[in-house]
Formats: C-alpha cells, sequence, structure tokens
C-alpha cells in the first residue's frame, strides 16, 4: 500500500513527501543522497535544539526588524519552542555524515519549522505560500551562519554535561584519596621502584588531573560563544539587516542562557574552524588523561598473584568464558577505548578543518559528528568509572607495606645523608643480598638505628623534608662514602 | 508492569534475565557495565553471522572428536545456522564499545545459541545442565580465540563488498573516460597549467588507482584469514584437543566459503593486531584516494562562472538556502568526509593496538568497531559517487579546448626543438602579451607554420613522441637560442 | 692516535672520558646507548639555555638556605650563565631522541657544568670531590623536577618567537588586505560562485586568523609557567628543602624573565603532561590554518591562463625541469609541508603522552623533541611566508571585475527583492544563456534598471543592507514569484 | 672578504654562484627559498645515490637511443658514479622539505652532474653550451618522473636495510627464547593471571612477531618498484621518446640491482601516492608491534622490589640523578619513542597524499622526509635493541615458578574435568585463603592427587591435551559439580 503524499518541488524538479512529515522536499532529497551512517542528526538532540535556538532567535529578530509578521513570527517561535522541549525529534532524519557544509540539517530544521508552523496557524502543511521555509523561517540566515552556530551551542551544551561528569568521577577519586590517605607504597617511575608516597597521594592525583582538565573545557567553551550570525552566506552579511548580527546574538544568548556574542570579524568567523580544532584538541587532553588513569588502575590492580596487586578493582562481570574465577579490569577497559576513538575523532576534525577552503568548510557535518560523539562517549565514559569502578577499589594494605619496606628505593632518603654514591653501593648490597636497606645502613654504621628510624618515618618519605637534616649530614661516614668513591 | 524474569547467576551473584530474552545473564551485566554509543553490536550482521559460523564450526568439530554429544551439537549447529540466515539479530545487544576483549559479545552469542539449542531441544530457556553455554557452546573455546576470528571473518567478508562497490565505481570512472577521450584539457602539476592531456586520460586515472587499490584489499584479506582458533585462553592451547586448531579451522572455511588456515604460532596469533594494523592502513589508502578524486572532481567543476568549469556534476539538490540556483558538490563532499573519518579510525585502531598488553590485546572491541565501521561507510561512501555522480558528469567542452590553446603550457612541447631557455622566453612573452605560443612562435621564425601545427596535434600532445623529432631538432635556431642565453 | 681520556666510573663500571670533554661519565654512556637521530639536543639552543637557568635557579637557591657553599654555588651560577649565553653548546651532545625520561639531558648538563665550575674553580675537570654533578649541581633537585620545568621554559621561549613570526606575517597580510580594499571578487563556498567580496576582505581574513592563532598560542603559554620544581623525584619532595620549591620558582621567574609559578600539586605535577598534548593542540590549530591559507593562495593563483587566475604570487625559482616558463606556488607548498609535519607531530607528543605510567611520563624526550621543531618549523614556515611571498602578491583586477558580473552570484542579491524561488529560476535562465543576471531580471521587469543599480553597487554587495529594502519588497513581480511556485 | 662567484640565471634573472660550487643557480635559489630544518638532503645518502642512479640510466638510455652524444654522456654517467660511490655528498644542499615538488632536489642533482661532467670534459664549472643540466642531464626526463622513482628506490634500499637489522633482532629474541625455553611462568591476559605458559614461548612470540612484519616490508617494496619514468610532466610522455620507459626502466635495474620496472599507467603513476601511504602503514604496523614489545619487557622487568620482577634488563647507565642504584629500562624506553614518531610520521604522510591535486602531488618533498626518517630511526631502535638490551635479560627463575604455583590462573587447566562453574568456586576459595588451587581440589575431593599431578604437569600447561582426558572427565564429581551451579 502506498503512503500518501503531497509534492513539492526544488531546483530539481518535483518529489514526493509523505504527507504525514513535517519536513519537505530538500530534506528528501538528502535522505536519498546521504545513505552512510544510517543514523540520523536526532541521535543529537543538543544539536536538534540549538538549531530550534537559532531559528527562534532569528524570528523573534526579524520580527522586532520588522521583516517577519507578527503572526507568522509567533507560529515560527512555538513550533521552535517545541522542538526544543524534545517534540517532533523523529522529523529529524537526515544523515550526520551529509554534503553541503550542513544545508541539508539546516533545511531539515526549516521545513519542519515552517509545516509545524502551518499547522499552529491551521493551515495544511505544504501551503508554503503562507509560511516558507526559506523566505520566513530561514529569513536573514544562510546556512553558512545558522549551521556552525547551532553546532557551537550544542557543543558547549555537551562540554557543560561533561563537565559535570568529570566532577563527579574526581569527587569519586576524591573520596578514595582521603579512605588511602594513610596507605603507603612504592611510588615508581619508568616501571621501577622510586621512592614511598601514599596511595591517597596517587588518587588525589587523579582527581587532580581531571579537575584541572575540566577548567580546560570550560575555556574551550568560551570560544565557541563566538557566533557569525548575520554574516549570511560569506559573512560580508550579504541580504541581512545591519542590526541583526548583535540583536540575533543577544536573543539567542537569552533562549539558550549561554553568552553568545558577535564575532569580531564575521567573513573570518564563517570559514574559521580553529575553535573546533582546539575544543577537539582539548578533548584529546581529556581523553589522555583519562587512558593514563585507567592504565594506571589496570595496572595497579594487576594479578591476582602474580601482578602488581595494590589495589582491587569491583568485579562487575565474569571474565572469561573459559577461565574460572578470572575478573578483568572492564571498566577501566572500555574507558581506554573510548579514548582512542576520541583521539581517532581528533584527527578527523583535524582534516576537515584542514580542507576547508576560501570563504566556507565544506565539511563541517563531521567535524560535528565527530566532537558530539566524542564528548556524548567521553561522558558516558566517565559515569561508568565514576558509577560502577572507582567506589568499589579497595587497597591491599599488607602487600604495599610490605612492598616499601622491602623495596631498595628506600636509600634515595638515605642519600642526603650518605651521598649519593655512596647510596649507590648500598642499593647494588642489597639487590644482590635480598635484605634491607635499612638493616645494610645500620651494618655498615652509616647511620644510627635512631637516625634510621627517623628518616624512615612514612610522612618524612612522603614530603619534603622538615628539618634541613643538619645534625644527619655532619656525619663523617656520610662525607667520607661521598668522597672514596671519586 | 515488570517484565518477566529468569533467575541466572555468575561468579558476581544473581541476576533476573527476561523471560523472553534468549541472551542470558553475563549479557546482562553487559549491557548495563557498557553503555557508550547506545547502539549495539547488530549493526554489523556480517559479524554476527561469523560469530555464528565459528560457532557452529566448534560444535561441529566437538561432536567430531566426541566431546559434544550428537543431539546437543545437532541444536546448537542448528541455532547457529539461524543466526547465520538473519534470525536472532535483535538479541545480539551488548555495545560493540566494551571493557573485556570481547568476552562479552562471545558470552552474548554463547547465551543465545545455548537457549536457543534449548528451544529446539524443547527444553526451557535457562536449563543450562542441558545445553551449557560455557561447558557445550564454548566447548575447547576461549574468547580469546573465538573472538578475533570472528571478527577477521566479519572483515573478509566486508572487504568483499567493498572491493564489489570499488570495482563498481572504476567501472563508472571508465565508462566516463572513454566519453571523455577525445576531450583535450590541460594537465596541471601544481594547480598550474602544466601540459595538454585529454579528459579521457584524467578519468581513467581515476578508474585505474581504483582498481589499485582493490587489489590491495584482496592482499589484506589473504593476511586476516589466519586463525588462532584452538589457541584457547593465550594460544598455548590449554584444555584443547591436540587436533581441533586444524579441524575447527578447515570446518569454518566450508562453512563459510573462505579459506581459513590455523596461524602458524598460536601464541603470537592471539596477541598480535599486526593484521588490523595493516587492513587499516590499506583502508586509509583507499580512503586517501577517493578524497584525492574527490577533490580534483570539485576543483574542475567549480564554477559556474568564476571556477575551472571543465565538468559539471549532476545537480542532486538545491545548494543554499539563501543562494538561489546555487548548486553545490554536495556527493564529492560526503565522501570527503567519510575518508576523513576512515582515516580518523585508522588511528583508533593505531592507538588500540598499540596499547595490548603481554598475551593479549584487550581493545580488539574498539578495533572492530572502527574497522567495520571503515569498511561499511566507505562502502556506502562508493555506492553514493558511483551511482549518484558520476555517470551524470558532463564536460564543458568548448571551454576545455580554448583554455588549451590560450594555455603557455603549450611550450613544452616546442622545448625539444627550441631549447629550454628559449621556451622560457617564449613563455614570458606570452604572459605578457596575451598572445598565444604559437603566434608568437610563428613570429620569430622558430620554428614553421608547417612544423607548429605537427607538434601541436593533440594525440602529439598527449603521447610521447612518435618520431623522436630528427627534422625540428636539427633547426639551428632551436640550437643558437639555447646558446644564447648562457 | 689516540684520544687523551681521563676515568670516571658510575653505577655501571668504569668508563674513559675525552680529556678535553665538559661531559662526564654519564653523557658519554648516553651517547653509545642512544644513536637514532644523527644530531643533538644542542639544536635546541632554548632548552639549552633552559636548562642552565633552572640549575642556576637550584644553586642560587641552595646557597641561600644554606644548603650550598658560596664558592662552589658561585663557580656553578657563572658556568649556567656562560651557558645561557651561548657558550659550551658544542658539550651539549646526547640524542635529543633519548630513554631515561630526560635523565641524560639532566646528566649531560650536570657534568657540563661541575666540570666547568671547577675549572673556574682552578680544579682539573673530573675532580668531583670538590664539586660534584649530583651532590652539588644537581642538589635538591631530580631529572623530574628539572627536565620538564627546562622544556616547558623552552616551549615558552620559542612560543614567544613564533608569536612574533605571526604576528609578522599578519602584518604582511593586513598590508596586502589594505592594498586590495577596492578589489571586487567573488566569494564562493564549496568552490562554488557565492556571492561578491572584496578581496581585501580575502586578504584581511588571513591576518585576523593568524592574529587569533596567536592569542590562543599566548594562553597556552600561561598553562606552561608551572612547574613542579622542587617535587624531587616524584613530587613528593623527597630530599628537598620546604622552602625550595617556592623559592627556586622565584629566582628562576626572575633569571628567564617569565613568570615561573609553582604548580598546585607536585605530585601531579610530576606526571602530567597535559599541558604538552594542549600546546601541541594549539600548534596543531595553527598548522591547520596556515595549511588553509596556502592552499587558498595556492587556488587563488592557480593558471595563469587554465586556472582561477585571481592572483600572482611572485615567482622564487624557475618551476620545472621540463615546462619552460613554468612559475609554481612553491612558497605556500613548503608552508602546507611544513604544516602536516606539525600535524604529524602532533600525533607523536599524544601517543607519548598517552604512555605515560604511575608518577612519570618516560617518554618527555619525544614530546619536547616534536614540540621544539614544530615550534622552529613553524616559525620558519611563517618567516618563508611573510618575506619571499605575501608582499610581492598582485592581483588580476580586470578579471576579478569581470568574473563578478558575469557571475550567477548576483541573483542572490536580488532574493530578498524577487524571492528564493524567483532567483532559482533567474540563475537557471542565466547558466543556459549565458547572459547576465542583471539583463535577465531588468528583461522580465522583476526589478527597475535603477533598482538593480542600487542593489548590485559594490559596497551594497559586500555588507548588509543599510536600507531594509522596503520598497523593492512591495514589488508585486516580487510576491507573484514567490507564489507561483508553489 | 667575499667568495669567489661565477654568474648564472635563470628565469627570475641573474644570480651569484660560489666558483667552488658544483651546483648552480636553480639550487642558490632553494637554499634561500626552504630554510626550515637546518639541514640538506644529504642526511639521506641513499636518496642522493638513487638520484644519480636514475640520471645514470636517462644519460645512458638518451645515449643508446642516439639522442645524447658519447662523449657527453660518457662524462654524465662518470660523474652520476662518482656520487653513487659517495662523492660530492656535500654538494647537495638543499632542504629536505621545500617546496616544487622536488624540482629543487632533481635542479641540484642536475646542476651538480652537470658541472662534475664539465670538469670531467676539461670545462670551467657553469659553461652550459657544453653540457647543459637541463638540455643533457635532465634529458627526456622531468623532475615529476625522476623524483619519485629516485624516492621510492632509495626507499627500497632503506627498507632492505631495515629488514635486516630486524631479522637480527628477531634472531636475538629467538637465542633468548631457546635459553628460556624451560621457564615457566603465568601467561596473562588483560594484565590478570591467565594459564601458564613458557618465558621461551613468550620470547618466541617476539621473535615470530618481528619476523612476521619483515615479510610484510618485503611485500612493501614490491610495490615501490613501479616506476613512472618516461611519463614526464604529467605521465603522458610528451616529449619522451617512445621507448626511453621501457630502456630507462631495465637500465635502471641493471644499476640499482632492484627489479624496476615501468608503471601500467604513467599518469596514475606519476600522480599517486598509494605505495607511499601503504608503506607508512607498514612501517606503522612495525611500530605498533615494536612498541608493544618493549612496553612488555618494561612491564615484565619492573621493580626490583615492587614490580612484576620476572625478568631483568641489563644495566646500560645509572638510572637517576636523585635515587642511587636505580635502573631504569632506557632501551626499550627509546624504542618506544622512536615508535611515537614513526606513528607521527605516518600522520604527515597520510596528510601530503591526501592533500595531491590534479597530475601531481606536490608534497612528496615532506613525504619522502617522513619514510626515510621513519625507515632509519626504526633501524637504528632494532639495532639498539637487538645489541645494547636483548642479549642480557635474564630470567627470576625462582620467582616466576613460585608465581605459577601460588596463581588461581591453574584452575582453568581443572575446569575441563571439574566444569567452569566449579572451578569458579575453588578460584573464590583459593582467592579468599590464600591457600593454593591444588591443595583445595585435592581437599575437596574433585581430583586425586595422582590426576591434580598429572594434569598441573608443565607441558600439559602449556600446550593442547595430548590424552583428551578421557578418564578424568568420566569423574562424578567433576560432573556434580557442573549441574549443582544451576
Amino acid at each position: 500500500m502506498a503512503q500518501d503524499t503531497r509534492t513539492e518541488h526544488d531546483l530539481v524538479g518535483e518529489k514526493e513527501v509523505p504527507t504525514s512529515a513535517y519536513y519537505g522536499v530538500h530534506t528528501v532529497r538528502a535522505m536519498e543522497n546521504f545513505a552512510i551512517t544510517g543514523a540520523t542528526i536526532a541521535q543529537f538532540p543538543e544539536l536538534i535544539a540549538s538549531l530550534a535556538a537559532v531559528k527562534q532567535a532569528a524570528a523573534t529578530t526579524n520580527r522586532e526588524l520588522g521583516l517577519l509578521p507578527p503572526d507568522i513570527a509567533g507560529a515560527i517561535i512555538t513550533a521552535c519552542e517545541e522542538i526544543r522541549g524534545g517534540r517532533h525529534a523523529d522529523q529529524f532524519v537526515v544523515d550526520p555524515i551529509q554534503g553541503g557544509a550542513g544545508t541539508s540539517t539546516n533545511m531539515n530544521a526549516n521545513e519542519v519549522i515552517a509545516n509545524r508552523a502551518l499547522e499552529i496557524l491551521h493551515h495544511p502543511r505544504g501551503c508554503y505560500e503562507v509560511v516558507h521555509p526559506l523566505d520566513h523561517v530561514n529569513l536573514g540566515q544562510s546556512t553558512n551562519d545558522v549551521y556552525p552556530t547551532a553546532v557551537r551551542l550544542a557543543l558547549v551544551t555537551s562540554l557543560r554535561r561533561l563537565g559535570e561528569s568529570m566532577g563527579a568521577l574526581a569527587d569519586r577519586f576524591a573520596v578514595k584519596a582521603a579512605e588511602f590517605g594513610d596507605v603507603l607504597k612504592m611510588g615508581r617511575t619508568q616501571l621501577q621502584d622510586a621512592v614511598p608516597m601514599t596511595l591517597g597521594q596517587e588518587f588525589t592525583t587523579y582527581a587532580v588531573m581531571i579537575e584541572e582538565d575540566r577548567r580546560r573545557l570550560t575555556e574551550a567553551a568560551a570560544l565557541l560563544l563566538e557566533s557569525n550570525l548575520g554574516g549570511t552566506a560569506i559573512g560580508t552579511g550579504i541580504n541581512g539587516h545591519p542590526r541583526y548580527a548583535e540583536l540575533a546574538c543577544a536573543c539567542l544568548a537569552g533562549i539558550s542562557g549561554e553568552p553568545v556574542r558577535p564575532a569580531g570579524n564575521l567573513i573570518e568567523a564563517t570559514q574559521d574552524c580553529g575553535a573546533f580544532v582546539q575544543l577537539s584538541g582539548v578533548l584529546k587532553r581529556v581523553a589522555v588523561k583519562l587512558s593514563k588513569t585507567c592504565n594506571d588502575l589496570r595496572l595497579t590492580s594487576s594479578g591476582p598473584t602474580a601482578g602488581l596487586g595494590e589495589i582491587n578493582l569491583p568485579a562487575v562481570q565474569a571474565g572469561s568464558s573459559i577461565m574460572p574465577g578470572k575478573v578483568n579490569p572492564v571498566i577501566p577497559e572500555v574507558v581506554n577505548q573510548v579514548a582512542f576513538e576520541v583521539i581517532g575523532n581528533d584527527l578527523t576534525v583535524t582534516m576537515a578543518a584542514e580542507a576547508g577552503q576560501l570563504q566556507l568548510n565544506a565539511f563541517e557535518p563531521v567535524i560535528a559528528y565527530s566532537l558530539l560523539r566524542s564528548l556524548a562517549h567521553l561522558r558516558a565514559a566517565c559515569d561508568t568509572l565514576a558509577t560502577r569502578c572507582v567506589p568499589g577499589i579497595t587497597a591491599n594494605r599488607d602487600h604495599l607495606h610490605d612492598s616499601v619496606h622491602r623495596s631498595i628505593g628506600l636509600v634515595t632518603a638515605l642519600a642526603p645523608h650518605i651521598g649519593y654514591a655512596a647510596g649507590t653501593t648500598l642499593a647494588r648490597q642489597a639487590l644482590a643480598s635480598g635484605r634491607t636497606i635499612k638493616e645494610l645502613a645500620a651494618e655498615a654504621g652509616l647511620l644510627t638505628a635512631e637516625q634510621l628510624d627517623t628518616i624512615l618515618q612514612p610522612h618524612h618519605l612522603t614530603a619534603p623534608l622538615v628539618q634541613p637534616s643538619s645534625a644527619v649530614t655532619a656525619s663523617p661516614a656520610g662525607v667520607a662514602v661521598v668522597r672514596e668513591h671519586h
């Protein structure tokens, strides 16, 4: 049974559109032309909402400037508000990877808004003499200013959400850091035993790293809030009202709650993808740090018997189809993979940005697609790590304590008192004999038992020297050792 | 209203599973643990089919080896055949980006097959004493040999399909090349006028490039058909039957129609992602060449008045929401964007491959995800270009003809006769005066009108010299000019 | 003939060192261990100077804290000042790509400074009882705080220099923009004729883009000025004086003139490569924009006869070994290639940053290498473009003027007056007939000759509408046309 | 004091050239235009030699075709042979990163050869009437066929050398594998204890991986040996002799010893960078695998007390400026960094290849630069690892033995006999109690002591089951356990 249709036409010719569709001929052509991902732009609700916000700001501005009759403007605005509220999502049907620099996405929005406005005004769909997708909904606009502005606003919305998830993750790490504040462990550099620290210090680092990255996100958001609205086709503002840019930005700021502001040079802003590249670089930074954190979690939880065995991640599923009892670090592993995806997406963004030519970058759709996916996936990764892994982490306290006291890394704490060269000798003896640094140092008479106890106290080992060890450095033994090795 | 459930349990504890589900407890946990992309592995039908083929090969082999009772094996095989035929796709519900090195995908398959086999044997779902997802369906296997083998087979299937689409695209270019065989145009190097060629030669190049890449794909497929089946957990074959590897590969080859063969060293094969990295490199090569081709199509069709205007791409949609009559090269643009995505995916694959540790790469899921998407999107891009763009391309023959005859690039054809230095002088004069090379050469007496006519014939300009121009090079003028410039 | 040597020893054993060398045993071992690039760290004078500045700050601080005798401190400080002045560069002989997280670079500096200090104090080289590379020059330090701090300072120095070169390049573009302020040309989107603009606007865009990127560089520099000095081995400050971090940073700020400040969390700062990743992202942004600019220059200067032919780049060398008179855009081409290199280096930085483990990133040497090269090459590219290309650019004014007036892009300016649909019809007629938009619009009676003259004035075409064309939009023709197409 | 000069001229004008220089005006201009890296193409001796081989093949061919007088051809050939022998390297002075698609490199070669030929013929330098850099040395050639052919040949030479180094490295790993053939250790998947293997198996894997990659290199080399010689400017062969392509390739094959052959389509071959992208992908594969290998070496040698401590890398230098006795895995670390560089270079190659336009890729110089550096650095990395690290690796046999017998991973070997679910229970008990799997299994009566001894023998644990354990699986205990858990 054939679907009911209405006939619309465009530059190419006539085309049947489903009667029930709010979208129109341009959207139908785009669906035919672009069938790449099998999905639609509706997967990015923040993009649909931002598009509607831009269209609402335009209609409001055009009404104020006397360019759009109040009733038409009103119907358009109502339609936009509905879309921003989540309605009509199923009408946004074009593939996110599309040619045309976002024209199809803009046309899809223009058509949905026009037809919904017609409905509000009690006209049938397709009656474009009354409300026209281009002459009314798109009035004073071009895809080339509407689309980048909507993408930027959608990115800022997503960024704020990612920031919240990162904050929650940092909080979870901070809670663990407090819990592990008194657990001494060996710090490592280059995977070799270095000097002691606390497990609390290690987990604090995770929290601090995430919080620092979060600040970088906020800075990136600020760069995105420059809009080229009013620049129309190439930024010269052809066909635009001279006050449009200023008014539309103010209006959009009011609607979105974000401090959108006009770019200084609209021609530059129309073709420039620098802010996208930079945001992508910051997301890559977040990904790199998250990946490093998960690498560390996987490494320190390796075992249970033949690994480092410092911490235990909570078991969230069986680990193996062949090895009974095996539990794997599946949550950090999925975060690592999201990080790799984000780093790959950064390259896609870079390639697309570099490929821009003259007055426009035709490849913004794949930039938007890549960035919005990176943001969404990073957020899911943070949430997953924060809820399904970090809170359940436990420490193997005894094992960690032992590993510090058996380590040759303690010799570093003695070096200011006995010299670097004597320390080297001591470390070599410890490794060869399997005995502890403390025993050997005492036996060699390099330091007294009392001095050793003082130097090797945990709070001394994990912070700068409180008293620049004057008494100890006077030790003739130490000086002697320094000298005899040259 | 609550969903009906049955209780299953695993290493973590008990869990409710929907009664209607073929999948079980491990799948449910994975759905909870991995909620990244909002999509499922069912988006890759070739992966599901390949998994089922591997499971079918295993059951068949185990039956032959006397390890699995014939009735259970039979039910498992029937279930696998159903899945390979496209049934039960909605039961493959885990996220393609998942921790656990593919364990959740393997578990999902084991559970669906076990429960469907139970049904075939007239037992209720969850009655794992009769058919167990691990003890029976996964018998003699590990995720670590099943999953990579299934991924490789799925990639080969996808590769074959991409190859077909590339072949069809090459054919379309070849048809156009024949159509444009007699159209002379200026060849360009570094975007500067170089020497003449035919538009047919240009389009032949597109066809040849694609065909050459297609051969590289076939080579990459060959590398993927090495399987580590029988290696079980880490490739040592622990718990496996000594004849399993050989028999299972042979069986899988029979089922799939692809010449799957056992890897030479199963331990190496279990951890090695080299073939994935190499395939990704070849896909990147395809992407780079497709992108270059589309760049050229966009460039040579630039205009209509202020561009190169050599060819016209068919109009497939209106180009602008503000500029009436504008038609854009949207099809090549979408292909470019797919290329950028594929290049980004290659980086994701690289990062994931490099991150593998010791006896397994835990990040194969994101490798599979990236490669399968690259393959599917490249295929869609080729199909789109082949059907919606190339056949409708037309040439602006007059414009092309003029551009050759007004070009200083013709001087190169005279250089063997008049010397490089004299050519330089002539070119400079032509540029300054706006007159043609032919006029100026004749006027200066460097060559006779007859000589010029011969040299500047199209078939002379676009191929090596047929008669090494002995008569002409004897021209004293030429020699003189060579000399006087030093 | 054998070189004169002195014997030094370390953890590995004894080793001969050239008598004339300021460097010592650790440096000699590093030269043997790392022979990758065939070059030395001396290729980065800003790194050597920064290392010396850090060592000077350390000696000064240690003297103030009473940890280093004044005479030894004085000699060390003098040696550091000499190095900062460019002396002893030939003594920095280790390969920039080295294992050990920068230990070899730090050791190289420690040894050169110690031996030069010994010389200043009239002791022979190698007499480490008097001035020891580790116990004195490296006192209170670790490679893990010294090396990253020196690298960061070197990057800031390089960034400032790149900023200057970018500023000079932007100035050159701005000069050209002023020169071309009255040259009308067709703006293009997606390589298709869009709407008019001036060549001055196009060149202004180049200048604005570069200036904006320059601001991003300054922000990146600010992030780099956080130092982990005083963190010693892993950031806990073990063996350090509690006031060291604060004093050493203040001292380094004084010496370098850069506002170096202590990081908030020294443990985090010791392992965190986020600032490097972010800087690399900003350099990638610069590269992308420079590459895009050069792509545009190459495209608009394509020709001379069969290209866009809008501008001419100065001829700086002969273009071809076979095609006389050919001039190529070699300067933009070399800038493109530097951009590609910088984008590749960004990936190296990303991989290295992600690979960091636990309390230290062992791969900072390749991060430093990549970033310092990117900065130096970008600077050379900007200087090359600024001096050898931009100032000599000329415009083909007549050709540009013609291209605007023959273009269908003018129809966009009429659309607010005649409607989008009528515009589409007009554009199609123009393309088919080869006649101009102006002629056809007048002929169809859509607008009067007077209206057309007003609308098509250059200053109207390249800026927003001054008077929102009320009189014109009342035209019944326009309205009619809008209507009849639905 | 001014340098003695001679005057030469080109398209741009007159220019002074040092009298002593073999190079000429085109080279001098290129030196001025391209000052990016501070280095010259002489850093790639294989490129200089390959260029000379191409020029020699051209002169020989032209002599055979009667296009070049025998005396001039003879002098050119002698000059080329000298260069191939390593002479005149200091005359190759252009920067490897250069605009012009390699024209400057070709011109540099043409000029050096012409002037050296003049000298051989007893003429002064610059006397180009006798031997002209273009009309004679470059006869029948274009940069666009000469340069890519020389680059390809240089890459093949470098590939062969890298292959040798990889072979030597694989051999070193194989020697160690034999040495460690009887050392049992825990295999790990996802960093968690999996099932036992031998250290010999682990080292065999390293050897096998490298050998497999080496085969991929050989395949890549084959793709590079297609030459577009004879295609001249754009591949149409304009100005070329119809037999030139075939003769010159045969001649070049003879000179170089490599089976150079003409490409099937010279136009496609002239613009196609696919083989470079593919080679780069293979080098990336090598880098990924080397990096993974070094990651494993660093991980398994972590310690000495708080790490995995399975193997010891030889100490090649002191590890720390603050931590006495610390030894770091500096050799694997430097290899990791080379890998990251190579992966970055791959991106540079990709960007440059994608940026090619129409009949030529103008960015081949940075492609050549990146690939030649990747090859040289990879080779140095392999040599370093092979000579300074692998041979000195030792195993901590006792520690490895203990780790296997304390591991719950042994339960996997019992699973075929007691079922997956019973295995899970046993593993959980072992982890909770700290007791061994063997003890607990015996105690629970799941298997007899004799059965356990048989199953847990090393050669059973590290290979497929020799006797499909019929006796054991009949155990009613095992079956019971399987059942009771459902």
